[in-house]
Parts: structure tokens; sequence; C-alpha cells
């Protein structure tokens, strides 16, 4: 167990923005939540799974939407508190950890705002080790955890409790009534026990965050570049430099799908890359050819401050390096292929993982 | 109190369609799971609302969708069954008993399958006195009864609750699930007290039914002509008589939406007639003057065996007569007409009673 406090934040919110892949919402309103919360209700207990007992009670709370609109519609932080409570009515019993269902976005930091205001543990853990654009789309599920009851409640009061038959299932109500709420809403989902977090979480990915943060936001400070270290802490590989020449988004129900082009520079020079997006960036490639596939990570980074840019705030003319990072083991799987893997998005690519793609010759 | 039996629920079956003025799904299906409940279960007891203690606790049960779809999508019942239970976990108590919601179309019978089933007796009113197309279209919403909670389970095993802020929240979030449901599912909903019951509802409503019925099917034994006994014990006014010369349907969401042409026929010759309709018949026009809107019922009857046609099953070339008769007084005020009047249909025309409109001159 470690406090986080205020300071803590900030690099965790930047570390989950290399982490949401392009997507997952711009964390700055769950940051500006979290640090609130922190100030009010005193700093948070970030804890790691094997100090939950194995009957313990354990919720993600996560926001629920599209990353478009999590931006321009503000949620309160009453919502999420709604969400839990509503969880905690129904289920008769007391919470007594929540966690991030996704360590990246919005939702890497909004936890700590509803683990502050109710005196609770975060752990230390997600189910993702990224974003991902769908409900189901989790370690959890690969371990045959149900995503319901999912608890759902928005600024204006509904709140809702959905008992799924399969955790598709609840993408798709959720989804549906989100949608009818303006876009986004929050959700209470996964209530598990601590034995379950222990076998199907991915670990340390919130500490994992905040260094991934700190190597950007504290890098100037030692004199080193930004970049440089980030690309160290994160096992990262640099798959292209240059500068966004398109974008191209569309919102198709709570999903920003679509496409942003770059045409290289430095030794990219007379290259150009394209990534595919639906929420989170899914396929770079590069003259055609993947260098990066779904599950691995595709970060896109502003050259300028060394900061990870969302897909919907992509920018003509901006300066940008792209990373690949390497997918937490689960999802490289089958099992865990199947669910978040190229094929899953439409896609006729294989996986193939990014350091086969990028094997220097 | 008295018991309700198999044959009881042909009549009421019958009298339903009438009442559904249109809409509200055929009650066929309904017909088949409330005959077989009480062929399993034994006889429904139908009692009046001041029977209720005023502490009991009574729930409208209904089947909710597109009128299309309920008649080609089947229900097992058992989602109805698990609505009522999701009901009483919520609530974290017993039924005491239950209610249509509407005495019109499928809504008419169904309540007595479960009734049958759970062996709790069910109370003669419903809280539309007709069929409308949406959940806030009741005397309860005239009564402030708030809709929620709301338990809705589909036949596939998913079960939700809702606990939306106004009624209109309701269907806008119930609607949205039940299409992705496929179109229809089972609903628990305005949970309520005895009190209520007897301050809100259309009393007496599954008797009228039930005599309506008795009217069309008995006649003829009883050597009298159906129309005529309907006419009578409806106290309908007849609108037209015609044959149907064009009818166009569209599936918006859940509702069927459109509108029936009928050429007039005997002393109607050389008139035309429009309905429209969306589930429900909300408008009838004699060559372009309104003789019939909403919330007066209006009632398409076939002129060949006076029993009444629901929209989505009008065909071209049948002879038909148009009915049309008074809504219970709760809609006729000025917050009845505020929620189920022209208005609300995005009608022009002011709601003038059908007794005005056909005053013999």
């Amino acid at each position: 167990m470690r406090k986080i406090n205020s300071k803590d934040i900030d690099y965790i919110a930047m570390g989950s923005t290399v982490l949401g892949t392009g997507g997952g919402g711009d964390p700055y309103i769950g940051k500006l939540l979290a640090k609130e919360a922190i100030n009010t209700y005193g700093e948070v207990s970030l804890i790691q799974a094997d100090e939950l007992t194995d009957d313990a009670l354990v919720v993600p709370i996560a926001a629920f939407g599209a990353p478009m609109i999590l931006v321009e519609k503000l949620f309160s932080g009453q919502e999420f508190i709604k969400a839990f409570e509503m969880m905690e009515y129904y289920l008769g019993r007391k919470i007594d950890a929540i966690m991030p269902i996704e360590a990246g976005g919005l939702n890497g930091v909004i936890p700590f705002s509803i683990a502050a205001q109710k005196q609770i543990p975060l752990v230390d853990a997600d189910g993702m080790g990224r974003a991902f654009p769908r409900l189901e789309m989790t370690t959890f599920t690969l371990h045959n955890i149900p995503v319901s009851p999912i608890t759902q409640a928005d600024e204006k009061g509904n709140k809702n409790v959905y008992h799924t038959i399969d955790n598709t299932w609840g993408e798709t109500l959720v989804g549906a009534t989100t949608i009818q709420m303006g876009g986004s809403c929050a959700l209470g989902c996964y209530p598990m026990s601590g034995a379950q977090v222990k076998k199907a979480a991915v670990h340390g990915i919130v500490s994992y965050a905040q260094t991934l943060g700190e190597a950007i936001l504290n890098a100037k400070e030692l004199n080193r570049n930004p970049l440089d270290t980030l690309i160290e802490k994160a096992t990262a590989i640099k798959l292209f430099t240059g500068k966004i020449s398109n974008v191209a988004i569309k919102i198709d129900g709570r999903w920003n799908k679509g496409v942003c082009e770059i045409v290289g520079l430095d030794k990219f020079q007379g290259s150009k890359m394209e990534l595919d997006f639906q929420n989170e960036f899914l396929m770079a490639k590069k003259d055609g050819k993947p260098v990066a596939i779904t599950p691995d990570l595709i970060v896109l980074i502003d050259a300028e401050n060394a900061k990870p840019i969302t897909a919907e705030t992509i920018q003509y003319g901006t300066r940008v390096v792209v990373l690949g990072m390497q997918a937490n083991k689960q999802w490289r799987t089958p099992e865990g292929l199947e669910l978040g893997g190229p094929k899953k998005f439409g896609y006729q690519e294989q996986f193939i993982p990014i350091e086969e793609l990028n094997k220097k010759e």
C-alpha cells in the first residue's frame, strides 16, 4: 500500500493518456475531479491485489461513452457515486475496494475521485492494461467474470441496473441507453471478489501509468529528453516520425471512427503512415504495411512536448512520433486475440507482435 | 372478487382488441399464454381496487415493443415471470396483486398468465382504459406516480432495472434497449400502493373488455347482430362504412406508423376516410375533416364478422366499419389531453370530443 496524492494524479493522468492509445477520453476532467476529491477527503490508498482478502468485493467504476462527448459534456462526479451506491444497494453489501476498468484515458484517473470520497482503497490493477472501445474487451472476460450486474447513472439522475446474459450484451444494452442519455454516463461493472482480481486483472498498471507520466513530466528537470525517457520506460518501439497530413473522423454511435495520415520526416522522409482508430488506435500501416496491430498499443506523441495525443484532438500539421508498445501477455493468447485482436475489428490481417513486425534486419 | 376462467379469457381478449384501438399488439399469443396458465394453475381472482388494502403492492406487468414484432417474435411467458421476480428482488418485498398497464391489445390478457402462475389476484383496472403507444401515457402519470423502478426481461435472459427521473425517460431508455433486444420484452413498471390504484387507475376496465368481447362473440347465439350489440355496449358512434383502399405502414423504432385509407360504401358512398396510426389509431378524418381524435378511441371493425382489426394486419379490400368511442374522463382533462391528446402526436388540430364532432344536426 502507498498513498496517492494530488501530484501523483498528474503523473498517473499523463501515463493514462499514453496507455489510452488514442482513446479512453482525455483524462483532463477526470484529473480535476480526482485532485479535488483528494484535496477534500485526503489521499487515496493504492493497494496491490495481494493485499485484498479473497472474499473482498471489488468493483470497477468507469466513465462510458464516446470520447468526443466525454470531453465536451462534463461529469459532475456525482454520477460515479450514484453508480457506486446503486451497486451496493443492488448487491446488498459494501464495496471494499474499487479499480479502474482500464488504466487508459479518463478511466485511469476517475476512480481516484470515488475512492477518495468513499474512503476505500483503489487496486493497482485494471482489466485491459490499456484502453479498449468495448465494455466486454477485458481480461475479466477472458477469465469468465460476468460484467453484470452493471449499474449506470447519468448527470440527470437516471440510474439503472443491467443483468445481461453475457458481457457483449452488456455493451449492447448499456451502449444503447448511453446514446439516449446524451452520449456519456458512469458505470459500476464486473463486481468481483479479491480472489478474482488476483487471477484476472492486469497488475501494477496504475503504478506503471505513473512511471510513464513521470518519464514525460520529470525528464526536463533531469536534463533528459522526455521522449527518450518515455521510450525507455515503456520499452516502446519508435514506429514513425512525421507530420499529420490528414484526419477523417466520424461519430458512429458511441465510437469515434476514422483514419489519420502522417507524412514522414527525418529518416522516414518519403514514407507515409496511416493510423486507423475506433476510439483507440487499432492499426498502424507504414506505406501500406502493418507495423503495429491491436491489441499491441499504438501511441501518438506530440513531437514538441512528448505528450500523447488522443484521436479526437488530432490536428492537421502537428509534428508527431508514433510509438508501439507490447500488449499485456493476456491479450496475446489465442483467447485474448479473439477478444481484442484485429479480426474482432474487421481486419483481414493476422496479429503479429510489434517486436516481430519491426525486427531489425 | 370473481374467478376468471379460460372461457372468460376469450371474451376479454376480444374486448381488449377493441380497446387496443388498432394497437397494443394482437392478443392472440397472450390469450394462449393466459389460457394455458389458467388450465395449469387454476382460475384467476379478478378483484376490484377497493378490495386492496391501502398498503398492498400492485405492479402492472406488460409486453413492450413494436406491435408487428410482438406478433412475430413469440413470448415464452418466462420473460414476464422474470420481470415480476426482478421487481420483487429490487423492492425487497412480495407483490400482492398485478394489473394490466393497458386493457388494450396483448396487455389486456398477458397479466392473467402471471397472476395464475404466481397465484395472486389481478385488479380490474388499468392505466389507460385503452392502448397507447408510449410507456408514460398513463393515468398513473396524471397522478404523478413514477413509472420507475421499471424491470425489464427478454427471452434470452437479459434482465434490467431502470430508475428514471421521470416517466418519459422510462420510455426513452427502455425503448432503446428493447430495440436492441430484438423489438420486444416484458416489463414490470409503476409499482404502486393499493391507495394509489384506487385513486389513479381506470376502474372496471377488464370487466368492460369482457362485456365488449361477449357482445361480439355471443351475439349470434342470441340471434342478434354482433356489430349492433358491440355499438350498444360500447356506446360507440358509427363513423364510417367502407372498403380499405390503401395502407402505408413503416416501422420507426418500436412504432408502426402509417395511414389507412377507406373508400365509403352504403350511405358513405362518395366519401373517403383516412385513419392515422402510431401503433394505435390517433386521428380519423372523413373527407379531410376530423371525426375522431386521440385520446378518444378509434376502432376499425371487419364488417364481415364484427371483429376488430389491428393496424399491422390491415389488408387492402377488406370491408370495414369505423367506430368511435369516448375516452375515459381522465384523458379529457387539460392534463390528460396534454399527455395523450393530438398535440402530443404532432397534430395541429385541437381535441374535440367525438360526441360533439358527430353531433346529429
